[in-house]
């Protein structure tokens, strides 16, 4: 068994969590650890992709998995495989598989009628709606956004986002001014200025690596630049993207380098937007993931965020955090900004994945002075909503911004120790909470590293372009950790 | 009681759905007619939506609803008021409230596993899903459409689609290649041709109306033509966009000035199609409503759809039919374009609304050829497919698609006798099964009728700057069009 031995974490912690070691209930028990009986993808699943493809082109497809076996930190396959899962559905399971509390959601004869019937949010809510996201929402909203929109999804999220920026940069303009000239009415539908005007949204890429990921929708695609295949093909704004800090490992290291990069990255932003204002598109908004997740986990300082409000905020541009990934509580808060001690709030938040309803949180400011303006048929789901309540509810009753924090130092610990053990396999150990990550020496290295993992039991994820990434649920206990941990070591031991 | 006198429904038709005429099932008794206790929106409706604009935008809320109370096609509000309702959630409930099929499909524990254990299908799909996708989306597929990518919403649905044309497109500019350039693969990192290429999407406008709608991501309102409000303060795309045919009406009293503008139409398709090609930015696909709905219920001839379908394969573009509003079976067809005999399948078909998911169908052809091109972390739910699949069995075992025609003819007859009675208030009746519209003569008595519609029991939805628009459940029954006639004609009578 691995044994974290650089720190000690405090034993009454430990103590707090044992529960978790074998599975957080009697009724539903995980495995002690991964069972791998065939070949991953196995036959059954190798068969079923075929079966798929006739219908699909679904050439991203990893394992068939059995919902019904899969079981807290353990997915089960097709073909009778149980993995330790610590990518979680692209990091989008909250509680892990079959969560108890989740399962009976349903019991409730008024939650099956709020599956049943879907409202059109925006025209008809229900009587229960205002309450739901008192209840719900802003139970966890960050401090001073206290307006919540919901979407469907994270791209609609932060393309909604965008439209929030765009409404309120053009008012400001207006003198906020709420009617429309005759002129921007016409042109409006023609797709042209000033009715559509030359407006940019500002993103960010990493030097050498890849960049920020906020979305496959098209205006969200424009400020997402992670890989090729994402974007070849479809036509794009004319939007700047500024290069993110690149940060060297251990911090406390290369504290003068890293403080470099913060630096250039802040001046290359305020670059942009002179060059797009003299460009006639000038930048109404930012944004920014507080760790570039898809990028390759890419880091930046809490001075770099504070600093880059001050230049939104000098820019009357709007800065929206894409909390897509990190919220919900994978870095030990329930939202990562926290850890950056922003001197305002931010102007708006993005959420899905985890929280399993999309939207934005936003100040007060970012109210449309005008109805329909970001609006769509259904407008998020009140049933997603119910299901997170209960979500909510679990990480509070079983304290698991807690666990996330003491697992995340297990986890860290050892995988320090293993960077130190295979300096010439993995590098760059960083993260926060369970939203950890390492870098494999290089591609071809982090593809062993995962294929070990996986024949040795653990699903894993990458980001960037060596990058191996960890998104457990929030269930992810020190006891998930060391199982993880001893794989890894062994994983690593079997590269020659 | 209004009876229609014009066209006789055949007795055999209305005896088989009899059963409709008091509500589809004993336990879930519809009530005989509408009962409004108080103005709309009440004092109740008025408090929570003070409630609600604390937190949101919500000028556009039209009323609160009680999702308990609500039944069939009856809604019921905050106040107690009960209105039949012919709007039902824009367009998206198929079976109304409370179907007790529905509310039945959670009793299954597997279904309620489906719900807590969201997979990321284009990774993580469950073993059920190829299964799951030819029982449900495929067995109601538009004939020669044998590909399926689901999705959350329509204009997500819509995006995809965008994305799979221009993928086609490329690809076929490429000679079939599936690498690309250096140049390329450089050049998207930058949102620049040739990676992210110059290309358009073309929609209609009607001349005098609103025109398309296809969605308010960003994608997808570059294409949607209908109100400015929809559209401002957005940048866009230099996109075209094709007068769409303006019909009068009855159509057989206007057969030549109709065909005309068929004609021009086209005409001007073909004229954007090379304008668009001169600028540089070449047409990779039309997308057009087979109803256009949200713009006013605009028609057009089967014909003009079969040469929009010649001219597309001419230009090499691909035709992109948006069933968002219109598929699953309002137009007494599952799908609106089946009325078009069009001589060879659709390429893309965008569903969402009624079909309960997101998503689109397409030709073998628009697979596209790499992974992770039309692609992000939920791809649709697995919990939509399973309430739609009892939809779809619903739909069949009580003959829905019978009949909405047979409600339908009722319904355009009797509007038929209102449009003569009341030809200085109402006019252009028009549409299929129970897709219907009419226009009033200006916007202040559109405003007049839907008022006394609402006070006297009807919950009505309008498009364009004139139009009523009727889009009941597919339960609404002879039964209920006559409350609804009876209701209209009051209404109209009540305007002096």
């Amino acid at each position: 068994m691995f044994r974290v031995k650089k720190t000690k974490i405090p034993t009454v912690i430990l103590k707090d969590f044992q529960k978790f070691a074998s599975g957080y209930t009697k009724v539903h028990k995980e495995p002690d650890g991964p069972c791998v009986k065939t070949e991953i993808p196995g036959p059954k699943s190798k068969a079923l992709f075929k079966e798929l493809s006739d219908i699909q082109q679904c050439g991203s497809v990893n394992l068939f998995t059995d919902y019904e076996k899969s079981v807290g930190n353990y997915i089960a396959d097709a073909d009778g495989n149980i993995l330790l899962d610590t990518y979680t559905q692209i990091s989008s399971l909250p509680l892990g598989y079959n969560h108890p509390e989740l399962l009976n959601t349903f019991s409730n004869d008024s939650n099956i009628r709020a599956l049943v019937n879907r409202p059109a949010l925006g025209v008809f809510p229900g009587i229960d709606w205002p309450q739901k996201l008192r209840d719900v929402l802003l139970s966890v909203a960050p401090k001073g956004c206290n307006q919540v929109m919901t979407m469907m999804c994270g791209a609609c999220s932060v393309e909604s986002a965008f439209k929030a920026a765009f409404i309120w940069y053009c008012t400001n303009k207006r003198g906020g001014k709420t009617t429309f000239s005759d002129e921007e009415l016409k042109s409006v539908m023609d797709n042209k200025a000033p009715g559509a005007p030359k407006l940019a949204i500002m993103s960010f890429k990493a030097p050498l690596l890849q960049g920020a990921f906020h979305g496959r929708t098209f205006g969200a695609l424009a400020t997402t630049r992670s890989k090729p295949i994402h974007k070849l093909d479809f036509p794009s704004f004319d939007w700047p993207c500024a290069i993110f800090p690149h940060y060297k490992y251990p911090l406390e290291e290369h504290k003068r380098e890293n403080e470099e990069q913060d630096k250039k990255s802040l001046a290359h932003v305020c670059e942009l937007f002179e060059k797009w204002e003299k460009k006639g598109i000038p930048v109404a908004g930012v944004i920014v993931e507080p760790i570039q997740s898809e990028g390759g986990d890419n880091h930046a300082s809490p001075e770099f965020f504070q600093q880059l409000q001050a230049i939104c905020a000098s820019k009357c541009a709007a800065l929206i955090l894409d909390e897509v990934q990190t919220g919900c509580g994978p870095t030990g808060k329930m939202w990562c900004h926290e850890h950056f001690n922003l001197p305002s709030p931010p102007d708006l938040v993005t959420f899905s994945k985890k929280m399993l309803t999309g939207g934005y949180y936003a100040r007060p400011e970012f109210k449309p002075p005008q109805a329909y303006r970001i609006f769509n048929t259904w407008m998020g789901d009140p049933s997603k909503l119910i299901l997170l309540e209960q979500v909510l509810k679990v990480i509070k009753t079983e304290k698991l911004l807690d666990l996330v924090q003491c697992t995340g130092k297990v986890l860290k610990c050892g995988l320090h120790e293993l960077e130190c053990e295979f300096p010439d396999k993995i590098n760059s150990v960083r993260g926060r909470g369970t939203f950890l990550a390492f870098d494999a020496t290089s591609p071809e290295m982090r593809d062993k590293i995962m294929g070990n993992l996986k024949k040795n039991g653990v699903l894993g994820g990458v980001c960037g372009t060596t990058s191996v990434r960890l998104r457990p649920a929030l269930t992810f206990a020190p006891k998930h950790a060391e199982i993880f941990l001893d794989i890894l070591k062994k994983s690593l031991q079997q590269i020659k």
